[in-house]
């Protein structure tokens, strides 16, 4: 079956030492994070958590979200990754349209969770995600995601799904029109969409990726998995600002981002003490209505080459590529 | 469904001008070539060719080969590139085992092809491929592969397999245990594998692929679907020599071309007069038991990367990759 899960267990299998993930001082390989997956994946089973239920995660761009991308469909479970720019009526709604079973969420939100747990008709096992890199937090749960992931089996195993058509995520839509809508995604769907990243961008061997984009965003437009299947390194990144993703860039050689034209606002009009200079040219791929020239203009003079595609939820993220 | 058809129905829509073919003195672009592959599926629905019915070629890598790859799964046939370099009997026993109801065959191979029809069973309606970069023969059929293609609709339409696992195509083993075995690709399978080539190799956007591996084995790796998909320029070949590789190489800008460690050894090992420069880097994938050490170390000074795969006919060509 077609299922981004192979691009997980590939890459761990061919390239075990290079780096997959960068957050803070954390430095994790893909054998690390392979096995972080399997932890994850291992510990959910052990709770219950069986094909076609859903597992909420309220986070920023962290390690544990991306975790959550394989470890989750790892159990046959769907992953269902929370807007953390919603109010605690919209995620209670989420959560219980959604049957949350399990909820990881970052203790930076614990207070907007704390209400809507308080809002919803679930029950959901809340695991606190304790970030290095957050503000902390009151825990709202009983387990952190460490302790969680210590339960796990490391080696819990190359799992598939029996039919590629199963769901690996559920998306809400922002509810424009009414109550969130929750699109899901299919394995076979996220095997071929993130394939066709590939297609429309010149990614190479070992992308390394700055996660400007929201993860919980069309789950990242699957470039959680795209970059994976290329051996790449995730350069995590929780609040996104001009500084950090000059900062990002010129530290780790990021070689590709995403993100909504506000991004290329931020970049292209960061004042001159938080501009670097860039390593080499860099990838920026961003949505929505095509940018004026004079973005595009400015983030050239910047050191970036902006692509331009445009996608929505319904169809995994970006659909159409300006070539 | 999964079929490489779309790649056709997308480069020509999104690339038209751009170049896709160059053979000798010819030059065709995507449009031109989308219409020739139209006219063919056309005209061989004209003569009764219908779902799963059997199309074989016999013909260098030359145009007419490469639009077998899409003219003839237009109508829901299947291709069946036959090896040149088999004896009559054998190719007797192919069209008789892989039913052809038409062949195409360039005149150079009159004379095996001649004799195999005599030797065979069935009654193939036989079009003759007159190359303008051929040696000439004799004519075998009733008809030219120019007046067929005249006959058919250049606006014959997108068609797509009702199922995905339908055939594409039919690929013949060498057969040295016994008669030649048939492998049967499936539309799914063409347009994985296709993918699959790009994940294995960087090739950009609009790569110029030489044709230095015969598009009959395996399909060419299935090549004539991955280089459509990203819009790249085929340049033809129908006598593989060190000269005719250096000069394509170094005259149309080859960015990308694969073959056998003979192939290898034929560029390396070229008198100093037939050498040219090149005009950049060009990549060489080989697949085949690894090369060694001093055979790669030559083609590198040579101007070539070498990337080495790993493959079968029955698994549509590589398989493995050396990451």
């Amino acid at each position: 079956p077609l299922s981004p899960l192979s691009f997980l267990y590939r890459t761990a299998l061919v390239f075990p030492e290079h780096t997959a993930m960068i957050h803070g001082q954390t430095r994790r390989s893909w054998s690390e994070t392979a096995q972080r997956c399997s932890r994850l994946a291992s510990a959910l089973t052990d709770r219950g958590i069986r094909r076609g239920d859903t597992v909420a995660v309220m986070a920023p761009n962290i390690p544990e979200l991306f975790e959550a991308h394989f470890g989750v469909p790892m159990t046959g479970a769907v992953l269902n990754a929370l807007n953390i720019r919603l109010d605690s009526a919209s995620l209670a709604y989420i959560l219980d349209h959604g049957e949350a079973k399990v909820l990881l969420t970052d203790t930076e939100f614990a207070p907007v969770i704390q209400e809507a747990l308080h809002q919803c008709k679930g029950n959901p096992l809340v695991v606190d995600i304790d970030d290095s890199e957050g503000p902390g937090g009151e825990r709202l749960g009983s387990i952190l995601y460490e302790e969680f992931l210590a339960e796990g089996d490391p080696d819990y195993g190359a799992n598939f799904p029996s039919d590629e058509w199963d769901a690996i995520s559920l998306n809400y839509t922002s509810g424009t029109t009414g109550d969130p809508k929750g699109v899901v995604y299919h394995h076979r769907g996220a095997y071929l969409n993130s394939l066709s990243n590939l297609i429309g961008w010149d990614m190479g061997h070992h992308p390394v990726y700055l996660w400007t984009l929201p993860m919980f965003h069309c789950n990242g437009w699957c470039f959680p998995w795209t970059i994976t299947m290329l051996g790449g390194t995730h350069v995590c990144l929780r609040k996104v600002t001009a500084k950090n993703i000059y900062n990002s860039v010129a530290e780790h050689h990021v070689t590709h981002l995403c993100g909504a034209p506000i991004v290329m606002n931020m970049i292209s009009n960061a004042p001159k003490e938080e501009q670097r200079e860039l390593p080499h040219r860099v990838e920026f791929m961003t949505a929505a209505a095509p940018p004026p020239p004079p973005v595009i203009a400015q983030m050239e003079e910047a050191g970036f080459n902006v692509t331009h595609v445009y996608g929505l939820t319904e169809v995994y993220g970006p659909a159409v590529v300006c070539e």
